[in-house]
């Protein structure tokens, strides 16, 4: 553990060949001025919403006009719903209107939605741009902000058009989490937990011993907690950038139920991401409780960690199996039109991909009453 | 030269780290059974237009459906005017409603725009599809399919919106070429002698002394040219997959100036690539000759192959320097929002490119009168 708050952690990882790096710290852009390179940029321009624009914006570009007078905005609307075309269509009349060059860095100041959404735009604008993550959410520090997976909605199908295409660089400034709220704080923490479930006992271990500390938002312990995540997620996606290898995939423990849901409630959010995720994970624990025999004890371990984060263990109001199988029906890990294939835990720390699961263990799980675990 | 007609050449090679394989050949589709991998996928969506669909589609089918009883189809409409977000929507609707995996093979039966298009989609479903080119045209057989640049127009901008994103596998079937008209066939010369210009003086020697062959269509020429226009494009796009090092730039000689005539004439197909690409390099020409002395014996030289395959050398309606100074303003390679950059001949087969070009000489170059040269 750093014992040195005014210090940063630095990780550095390669995706694809391409060279990326995560600077992590409170107070981040007091502590050094992270924009060297875009001295040789054409142009910055900062993607986000009214809020975070309101509380952050000032402060990062100061910073950059130390290097470089060319820093330009644009205001997008927050909330799934606008993870749309439409609005990578508003951002590509902006940039196409002022005539940027392909010279630009585009910068994703904001939470998942602002990021995946940035990122497809970095992607596909004149093929391709120089891609800066300022993640904000405790969500996107520790797991989406990582990894190089972008995507907007489509309809009703979830993420169903994006790429892979990573940022360049990604500056956590730890001291943003002090605007979130506790809701949407310990909704983050679902992807921690996901981590410690899919692939990293001890972890798993550290959170159930540290959890009050987090909740308490200790400064230390936040600042392990976030690297720590960084940690694994760089190494994954490094050895397995594009999910070809049976690795990545694991972290999309709980995600397939949890897309289903959100498509289900129309991208309107009522649930944030860590808490469909969340129920996605306590249905994805009754499947494998059905097919591989997981343990009744380990299914209570975490589901009793979820707790401690006031994370939902089931929807408030019943979602019919009818209506998750056909979300699912849009899940990209399939290799076939119609089959389900799910991330399951194996044991604590461990999980496998599971191809063409029976579709009645699958309805079983979903009609089974929480209560019953 | 590979003395065996009904034999094919294969080139393989890397781009980004995946790996790619060229097949061509004559009859390409009676001498061996390419398919094999479509085995293991979920589903393979041809995207072509009418014409190709009424001419090959048929042919192409039968061959996969040994493999594989998932053959699919999506007509687009042709013309450049239809590489667009319009189009895009249209396919994105058609795999969303029959909800194909990411396990699937999207194949673009076509010339240029079909490709971009195909591989634009390819980029973007789910992420990512596995993607074959069938290349029709002489110039996408020889250029565009190989190298993984892909886009659509947005608005009166060429090539805004895209990615860099390779096809797995390239079946250029040479017999095609038979139903391609004279003047598209020449139209896809130019970047034959593009190749010449830009970086092989042997092969535009070649290309001189055996121009009669070429428009006579002699089999094993056509073999020669083709194989060997692969093989430069492979090797460039291999050793500077994203146009990152000064090679692959090279080839975008003559480009510039061309992509502001097609935009200007409202891609409009008036003209075609391959003939715009022609007065480009004209343009070129002069520009070259103003700033590094190219002389005018090798500037006749050019002309002169140019002439050969009937390729225009400016345009019969004159566009102004205003129009194109416009557009140049969306070109990729620019570094800067206002400046001009271009790719130059330095000699014949030898090329570089030229940053913040003195709009002065550019606009001069513009309207010196061809009858100059």
């Amino acid at each position: 553990m750093n014992k040195f708050l005014n210090n940063f952690d630095k990780i550095k990882f390669f995706f694809n060949g391409k060279e990326c790096s995560i600077f992590i710290g409170f107070d981040l852009f007091k502590i050094k001025n992270f924009f060297e390179k875009f001295k040789e940029k054409d142009q910055v321009v900062i993607i986000t919403n009214q809020r975070l624009y309101d509380l952050y914006y000032q402060e990062i570009r100061k910073s950059i006009l130390t290097i470089t007078n060319r820093v330009d905005k644009i205001i997008v609307s927050d909330g799934e719903k606008n993870k749309s075309l439409k609005t990578v269509i508003y951002v590509l009349n902006f940039l196409k209107k002022r005539r940027y060059s392909k010279n630009i860095v585009l910068v994703a100041l904001g939470g998942g939605l602002i990021g995946d959404l940035t990122g497809f735009i970095s992607s596909i604008y004149l093929r391709g741009t120089y891609f800066v993550q300022i993640p904000t959410s405790l969500l996107a520090q520790i797991d989406s902000s990582i990894g190089g997976k972008n995507a907007i909605n489509y309809k009703d199908a979830k993420n169903m058009v994006g790429s892979f295409y990573h940022p360049n660089l990604i500056l956590i400034n730890l001291s943003f989490l002090n605007t979130v709220s506790d809701r949407q704080f310990q909704s983050g923490m679902t992807e921690a937990i996901k981590y410690g479930i899919a692939m990293d006992y001890s972890f798993f271990c550290w959170l159930e011993n540290n959890y009050k500390k987090i909740l308490f938002r200790e400064k230390e312990t936040i600042k392990y907690l976030v690297y720590y995540c960084c940690k694994i997620k760089s190494e994954i996606i490094s050895q397995d950038p594009e999910e070809n290898q049976n690795k990545r995939v694991l972290l999309n423990l709980g995600h397939t139920f949890a897309h289903a849901i959100e498509s289900k409630l129309n991208f309107s959010d009522v649930l944030y991401h860590g808490e469909t995720v969340s129920i996605g994970i306590v249905t994805s624990l009754k499947v494998a409780n059905l097919i591989n025999k997981f343990s009744k004890k380990n299914t209570n371990r975490i589901i009793s960690l979820l707790k401690k984060f006031s994370l939902p263990l089931f929807l408030s109001k019943e979602m019919s199996y009818e209506d998750y199988l056909f979300f699912i029906q849009y899940d990209k890990k399939r290799i076939r039109r119609n089959q389900i294939d799910l991330v399951l835990p194996v044991e604590i720390g461990k999980s496998s991909l599971y191809r063409n699961v029976d579709r009645n263990i699958v309805i079983r799980a979903i009609n089974s009453k929480i209560k019953n675990f």
